[in-house]
């Protein structure tokens, strides 16, 4: 090795010895970080308009640099682009999307995750942080099953079971559900998993697969049926009542369909604070009726499951006991970071026929928490869903969930008395849609469908418009109701970060109101 | 709401309020956390031996607790529990599987992260997040396929086109390659995404469907096969050549075979560093093995694809520029923290038969980057990426790259060399096996079978001890090789530690020789 390569592999060395706060310019550097973000984050949502063409300009070479660059330098250049350019998805008036505002305390445990960099795949990369996921595998477990303090110190540990993984989020955990209830419905002899789906269908002259799920199913269902070789056509969407429930008889007027058209059903699919509305199906009636054809049940409580943690709404979810799987996300109502989701298995042997192993990885009869997991390496996030579950305490996340869905409620009220806003779905949990609906009061001039258009056209440049100027957000998406006879384009808003006050709401539809009738007049002219 | 519920929900928004460098107490937590992790990371690889029996028990309360925990507390648990039974996969000593060692520079940068909490699946989420992922997505696809400034500028930014896509890691990053190798190979009018693989098959009648790859591709292989639909004997395991390169006469003629019997080609996979070995498949040549069968080309580079930074080994990987897609982990020799990986692609379109769409989320048109992913939401990881690529440049990976090499070939020497050791798969990057024989020198006392059982189980209780011991690290695999008539078991090393030295290396064999010696005396006495 050349003189010149060696001192620079000297000076690359450093980089790695890890000399933390030892280390005088890294230490400026994190200083510099950190009153930046303070800053940034008690701005609005957007520090400055921006357009994405413009915000390209500063990520557009394509080329990795040859020379390195000083750290300072480049905290320096992120500060500037991506953290001035970032949406500051934390601050109060931002209730539109399910992302979770930051506890604090999650800054410093990252760094131990950071540091550590653990990789849960196998126990010789993560050794106690083994037992760690297991046990909140097993909290999560108690939430969302309840069973005895002897079944859990049965399995919690055992190796041979899983009674749930963790995975990077909610679409991971529906994915893994969907992929082990198919497997076990085409397990034994002629497993599927050895021979493929076409051919394990025809050895058991079945027709297809089918999942069904209420039309308010999550995308990441059809992405499942995709991947999985299902097919997203055997996705069956069945329709809802007029709260956005699954409708339990027509559910089951489409089982006995498909079991006459020789179709075997991969699983039901309940839902338990729907992404769209929030609502939560009748868990209960459909546990009976997967009971009845002795099918997988799985629950996709991504948003919805933290519920049980209050006494006053848990009843929402009732059933959710009695079924096989749970998809549950914690960087959602756990409030740890993105990137962290679970699926909570009812029974330990839920997950034994999409079990891997290989010789250097994974053995056998070993402690590796990766012999169930669709992902293979994988961070060491059970520190902060374990930091979140005993920092915030069942009594601190049931105070969170109330007052989410207090102010859900307190903010449908404010649309119900305001003149130009209409409540579409009214909120069951802590999600809620309204549109702006200036001839709320009044009969409107045109047609049932040209005034729906004209509303649909409103609102997506209303909340374009609001997003736009960046002091609040709400989202929005289109609904097909029952009650319409069009497809209609409605705000969205999830409440789940306890910053957000009441004030806040009135100020947001404050906004909402002066921008949508802006647009109205600029219609009006127009037309 | 009470009083007493009032004055809780203010303690908790205390916690949402991201004091950060105001807060004392927080800051003395972290400085805790600091100088914790400080010590730990000096320390050998086990700070302290326990039985995962006895660690269970500080992780064996399955119930969530009701009342809230002080943060110093929790801090102040894991500082003793998880923190100091961690695995130190830092550490010079610890070269036995794929973990990278952490910049220290990763930990402020990690903050951002956490702080900002951006989710990728949505612009609204992520905004300056989506343009600078898209770079690091194009900066690593000019790393593979060099295509030119003209190339970029057209499709970097371009929101319809996916150059790549991030992923939690490596295991994702196949899964999608194969996904979308058969969505495209089934795609069309009866669309393998809508019909699902059974009537696929039947409507083009084809009576099955086939990947190709080495016996030493990876076993996310076998995982993406089951959970796809193709099934896991539709995974052809091709035999390799003495240097454990893929034989691609065996691999023409199974495709001869695989076309005579009408079972479709998803795709062929060749291997830049397997897990096991370290070894590189001839890509040029499986390149144009793909391209005569008009076939799917992907190469998972997870381990070896930064190799390209090197001027000297660059060759090694020829070819790697014709595959359509290419798996890379950026937790491993890019050394950012595990959660990261990437699959990129030759062309623009090469992801268009898996592209998902929402109302409420990922639209049709927009700049969501969820579009083309296996996952849902997702944190902003690219930022660390970014910074690796940027902070060490070119030329750092290159040194770093070529370090890891020169240690793997100077270990094999050692080996040689020594008395008690053989080589078994010699390093064709910075991976290589060997095996503790002391009787290299000499003829065995037993027939070949006997020996070859007593070294497997001598290697196994070796490197336990060692393992339990805590002052140094290799793993062990069990491989299959034709100049062996059973399999054999190997302690395996991976050199990707710029702080393992060559002092290192001596002192790991010399523990080895002390260790194995005991072993086989042990052995003879009880014999």
């Amino acid at each position: 090795m050349s003189k010149q390569a060696t001192a620079s592999l000297e000076r690359l060395r450093h980089i790695f010895s890890m000399p933390l706060d030892r280390n005088a310019a890294l230490l400026k550097i994190e200083a510099e970080i950190s009153t930046n973000l303070l800053e940034f984050l008690r701005h609005k949502i957007v520090a400055e308009r921006i357009e994405p063409r413009e915000l390209e300009k500063f990520f557009r070479e394509h080329s990795i640099p040859a020379a390195p660059l000083f750290v300072s330098e480049q905290a320096e250049f992120l500060l500037q682009t991506a953290v001035r350019h970032a949406v500051n998805t934390a601050t109060p008036k931002f209730i539109g999307h399910m992302t979770a505002p930051m506890p604090s305390f999650m800054l410093p445990l990252t760094k131990i995750m950071t540091a550590l960099n653990q990789n849960m795949v196998k126990t010789e990369t993560s050794k106690s942080f083994t037992p760690l996921e297991r046990q909140v595998i097993a909290m999560l477990h108690h939430l969302i099953y309840r069973r005895s303090r002897e079944f859990y110190t049965r399995w919690m540990h055992d190796s041979t079971a899983a009674l749930g993984i963790f995975c990077s989020g909610g679409t991971l955990a529906n994915i893994t559900a969907l992929w082990a209830a198919r497997n076990t419905l085409l397990a034994g002899e002629e497993a599927v998993r050895e021979i493929g789906v076409g051919t394990a269908l025809r050895q058991r002259n079945l027709h297809g697969l089918a999942v069904l799920v209420s039309r308010l199913g999550h995308y990441s269902l059809a992405k499942a049926a995709d991947l999985l070789g299902i097919g997203r056509a055997a996705l069956i969407a069945i329709e809802t009542d007029s709260r956005d429930r699954i409708n339990c008889k027509a559910l089951a007027a489409q089982l006995r369909q498909l079991r006459a058209r020789k179709i075997g059903i991969v699983a039901i699919v309940g839902i338990a604070g729907s992404t769209e509305t929030g609502s939560v199906d009748p868990l209960h009636e459909l546990a009976n009726i997967a009971a009845g054809e002795g099918c997988h049940l799985h629950v996709d409580a991504a948003w919805g499951g933290p519920t049980l943690f209050s006494a006053r709404h848990r009843h929402l979810l009732r059933g959710i006991e009695m079924a096989d799987t749970v998809t549950l996300d914690a960087h959602k109502q756990l409030y740890t970071p993105m990137g962290v989701g679970l699926l909570l298995c009812r029974t330990a042997t839920v997950l034994r026929d999409i079990e891997q192993q290989a010789a250097y990885i994974v053995r056998v009869g070993s402690r590796d928490q990766g012999k169930f997991t669709l992902d293979g390496s994988r961070p060491g996030m059970a520190l902060l869903v374990h930091s979140a579950l005993r920092v915030f305490g069942r009594k601190g996340f049931e105070l969170l969930i109330d007052y989410g869905i207090e102010q859900a409620a307190c903010f449908a009220n404010l649309i119900e008395a305001s003149e130009a806003f209409e409540l579409i779905t009214p909120p069951q949990l802590n999600v809620l849609t309204y549109r702006f609906n200036p001839c709320k009061r009044r009969t409107p001039r045109q047609d049932a469908v040209t005034h729906t258009k004209l509303l649909n056209r409103l609102n997506i440049s209303l909340q374009r418009k609001q997003r736009r100027r960046g002091a609040s957000f709400v989202s929005r998406t289109t609904l097909h109701l029952s009650a319409h006879p069009l497809p209609i384009v409605v705000l969205r808003v999830v409440l789940a970060n306890p910053l957000t006050t009441t004030a806040h709401l009135q100020e947001i539809l404050a906004e909402q109101t002066e921008i949508g009738l802006e647009l109205e007049a600029g219609l009006r002219d127009a037309g």
